[in-house]
């Protein structure tokens, strides 16, 4: 299919990556900057453009990944004038109808992972959520998702957005612990290295049991003294003190809830 | 050389298999409850003893892996009569000196690792933190570390308190944000499996880069219109909309501190 890229960002540049791998024609990438155009367009193919304007009428499909403030103001200006387009976006958050009454079809192409354009992922494990306006659309999508992807689900708006929530918490939260994490380390001098092995045996453990089951340390105990001793290192922080605390607190509910452990 | 395990919880479990594996003689397991030591006295070997008084004086070393409130009812009543003996716990935020007075060669061997019962590690690369009293003990435990790991660290107990803590942010708050990932899709009767990938690219990435270059999400691009959607996704869950909140806030402070993101 002929394709234009919205957006070059971190998730742009992947799955441009992997649309090109999959026998995709890139025609355009469009971005606010020339730089982060071109050097999206130079890997991927296709021509940058910095005006949405300039964006060809000469595609099938037009996969918008930008940040989600943006994508209401892009979506009347790109999809006027290309009526019979596949219009799709890349967001956990954004509802399918931001395209209502813009374009005939359109659809969500959201991709379960976490991009950054200096590591490019192999696709084919990543789970993709898939939602079309119409048939059309909905077979569009699903055929793109398809061909890079060998994990693809359909899900609505609304569930979508409850997913994303899950993400956040199952990566932006999880890489801002590592982040704490490091951040206490660098003041006494020891890398951050030494936390490797512990980091990916806590990821491992949840392939083989539930997460609540997973769970060590001392708020599981509920070890009173070290939550305090350990909450009390972190007196120089406030708000590193206050998830520590809410942290601590929510194990401890969660413990109970299930009736205890160790 | 001779060792007594003194618990038999998750990391006892473990640790004992490893010291087993690694040429030691386990030659009695003490837990408070004749289930808990028989179970793994039968998997390492060794009596099992329920009454720190039966405890034999013929080992060169006792390990305890109770909980950390407990090791200082422990320490006086194992120690006594075990004079030249060396004793090790193999806690996070136990100082070193709870043996102080109690015996004369102590120390500690405290592995960067989370453990269950049920996943047997490999303990080769797991990061020990040792430390002793004296030469005689500190080589003893050092020995013993070198005897099961390739990766072997001598750190006071003031420093080990803070990587515990750190540890605490890296494994047991990151498996609660797991746990309330699981919950939130559970509600939506979304499998946590879809989660895995993300959960593993997470963890793989800060390998790579330094976890405050890997962010990604809402809080890093303070998108205040999805934030405050997905906090009120949580209303009605008052200690998960507060997590949220705080790790929003704690991101965004980070990402301002280093000038910015996206």
């Amino acid at each position: 299919m002929k394709i234009v890229l919205i957006g070059a960002g971190n998730l742009s540049t992947n799955l441009g990556k992997a649309l090109l791998d999959a026998g995709n024609d890139i025609l355009q990438v469009y971005s606010r900057t020339f730089e982060s155009a071109s050097a999206l367009a130079n890997f991927v193919g296709g021509a940058p453009v910095t005006n949405i304007d300039s964006v060809t009428k000469e595609a099938d499909v037009y996969v918008i990944s930008v940040k989600d403030s943006a994508i209401a103001e892009i979506v009347p200006v790109l999809c006027k004038g290309r009526g019979e387009k596949v219009f799709l976006h890349t967001s956990g958050s954004v509802s399918l109808d931001v395209f209502k009454g813009m374009a005939l079809h359109y659809g969500v192409l959201y991709p379960m992972q976490t991009f950054s354009k200096s590591k490019l992922l192999n696709f084919k494990n990543i789970p993709f959520f898939v939602e079309g306006n119409d048939d059309y659309s909905f077979e569009t999508v699903h055929h793109l998702a398809d061909s890079i992807s060998e994990n693809v689900h359909i899900l609505s708006s609304e569930a979508r957005k409850h997913l994303h929530l899950a993400a956040v918490f199952a990566c932006n939260f999880v890489n801002h612990c590592y982040e704490i994490s490091s951040e206490i380390l660098a003041k006494h001098n020891i890398p951050f290295d030494v936390m490797l092995p512990l980091i990916d045996e806590t990821a491992n453990k949840v392939h083989q049991m539930k997460p609540d089951e997973a769970q060590t340390g001392p708020a599981v105990r509920y070890d009173q003294n070290i939550i305090r001793m350990q909450s009390d290192l972190l007196r120089e922080n406030p708000i590193f003190k206050q998830i520590y605390e809410c942290m601590s607190l929510s194990i401890h509910y969660v413990t109970q809830k299930k009736g205890g452990n160790e």
